[in-house]
């Protein structure tokens, strides 16, 4: 099947709505929920578990599958959906975000240290052409460029794959902001070419830049959207906080055409969920939920459960009464708290299972409201 | 339904034989290995990937369930089973092992230090009540008596228990070891007394000691038999190396009931188990092929593969060609390497499938040769 997306409808009350991406690997239902699985696999879950829990689109990243095994090794398999051995859809990125955020840190990390770069070493020469960076592993040498990067998710195969973009950090001067955008844009051009010569039945959704500037982020908007991407992801520097989130998004937003499926990278909290799914997100990616259960945090419809406390100890009943996740179908609360009180790995996989399924659910929850006219 | 043994086929050509036992929670068939799930789950492993690799029976430990989360709050889940949701047979120790070995360290770490105890502040005190120790996770004090290991392991509820006996180091007088096995029957008579006021539908194999000396394992197996334990454990040190244990199991062997199951504490490596299956020892448990897994060693009847070796890196076939483990039955060597280089915890799940189906499968054989008088 080819890529395509429909909007089967609209809120009346909201900018919200419910679509649906057909992909060569099955279809998303819209908005949803993006599994973060960096190096090919959702962390403590095998691609079993994984399909059981309804999962529709996983998110595997560039940078670290090119570091191991390599692409090539992925390309002799026959691709990361054989690699991996998952049926379902999986989205790619370009290797540029890691890149550069291992050198920056994250906004979090930088907004206390103040721009200061947590680790030089890593990228060692942006240039026109690309980046030139080492690896965190051996601390070899590589050049990602658009090519490179494009290249790499042709080795892959993902049903959706991401141009290379530069990712500037949050505290930049206008004009640096300014420069950094336009290469953006011609690095991404050059991403699209690369992909258009050999498309593999691969969809490439273009990145959205331009930091807390509404002008840069318009401007950004009308040069992408002038290129045949499938889509648009919402990247860079989305804000220091959630109401500076929410003002970017609902701007952008707005400069994006509505026949084609958007995409919010790198966040999918609850709470931002909330905010942002009535201002018309299709699909967000987050490794939250599944960090979150590797901590001992269990989400609920009544809030995040922190299993290690001891007044879980002797409570016999599932995470949620109602959840029908393999976890809650067969476990105890006492049973996961004293598998975290014990230091279990089989802990990580059980509480990794519900917070994906609460997650599955969640967002089927969001596509009724919207279909109810209630978001 | 009441425990019950019954021999199915004795081996022409040595003491093998395939039998049958039969549990309140299913049959075991033995020849066995029994796999280790020290806090009640196999590591990395939850209770239904056990059962599909149809595991027939767990070893939890006493000890450590006894300190986390305490047996009294496995009694109010409803007993281990239904605490650790399996539906399949379980044995639990006394805790002793633990208390004394943690004291001594194992028979290789002792072959280093010449008996000198490793940690003297676990084991405080031991009088012919029982044993004091500190808990190894929060140093609150715990007396072990035989009664208190039993009333524990009604708490836990499994299948087959065993009495609380001492565990002496390899090194030591003979006079002293004369001593301790005293002593140890004594608890073991005990703790028989305490299970058989309330049988609870548990089975209690007696642990036969007397270190390497064989005049101490008669007189041990002859006294023990003496009374109604419902099978019989060989416990204690067990020798030095492989003949050492292959002596003193044969000699042992030979004084224990036929018509009652036996079974090898702590042993169960492959090499092992080639060498004492034909001496008709029933089952086997050991930590070793899921310890193996979680060091990147795979079981194949080659012999053991080291997951992480590059030469792995691009072989896009399954571990065994002919393994139906749901590992090898959905993912390729490079795969495994692949997520062993990438650190992944999924690793370590998936490597426990394989080496426990493996087990499971090379008993199955053993009990195939020995139904054909082969072994």
């Amino acid at each position: 099947m080819t890529f395509r997306f429909e909007v089967l409808h609209s809120s009346k009350i909201s900018k919200a709505r419910v679509g649906r991406i057909y992909t060569p690997h099955g279809t998303i239902d819209t908005p949803n929920f993006v599994a973060v699985g960096t190096n090919g696999t959702l962390k403590s879950l095998d691609s079993t578990l994984v399909d059981e829990i309804g999962l529709q689109l996983m998110f595997c990243n560039t940078y670290h599958l090119m570091l191991q095994p390599g692409t090539e090794i992925v390309r002799q398999a026959g691709g990361l959906h054989s690699f991996i051995n998952r049926k379902q859809p999986l989205i790619t990125d370009s290797g540029g975000f890691q890149v550069f955020s291992l050198a920056y840190g994250s906004v979090h990390d930088e907004l206390k240290s103040r721009g200061v770069k947590k680790n030089d070493g890593c990228v060692m020469k942006i240039t026109e052409e690309g980046v030139l960076f080492r690896s965190y592993r051996d601390g070899s040498k590589f050049l990602l460029t658009p090519e490179s990067s494009i290249r790499a998710q042709k080795d892959l195969g993902a049903d959706i794959i991401i141009p290379l973009d530069e990712l500037p950090p949050y505290h930049i001067e206008r004009e640096t902001l300014q420069k950094s955008l336009a290469r953006t844009h011609r690095w991404e051009k050059r991403s699209l070419d690369e992909h258009l010569k050999n498309p593999q039945n691969q969809a490439m959704y273009a990145v959205i830049h331009g930091g807390i500037d509404p002008l840069f982020r318009k401007e950004s908007c009308e040069t992408l959207t002038a290129h045949p991407f499938d889509g648009f992801a919402i990247g860079g520097s989305v804000g220091k906080n959630r109401t500076e989130l929410r003002e970017m998004v609902a701007y952008t937003r707005d400069f994006l055409p509505p026949e084609k499926p958007n995409h919010l990278l790198g966040i999918g909290d609850i709470p931002s969920l909330n905010d942002l799914v009535p201002l018309g997100i299709d699909t967000f990616d987050s490794s939250y939920p599944t960090r979150a259960a590797r901590h001992g945090l269990l989400l609920t419809k009544q809030g995040g459960v922190k299993i290690d406390q001891m007044v879980h100890r002797s409570i016999f009943q599932p995470i949620e009464a109602d959840c029908l996740c393999p976890t809650c179908q067969r476990y105890s609360i006492s049973y996961l708290h004293h598998l975290f009180k014990a230091r279990e790995l089989t802990a990580f996989t059980l509480a990794t299972i519900h917070n994906l399924y609460f997650m599955v659910k969640l967002m089927e929850r969001f596509r009724l409201s919207i279909l109810e006219d209630r978001i």
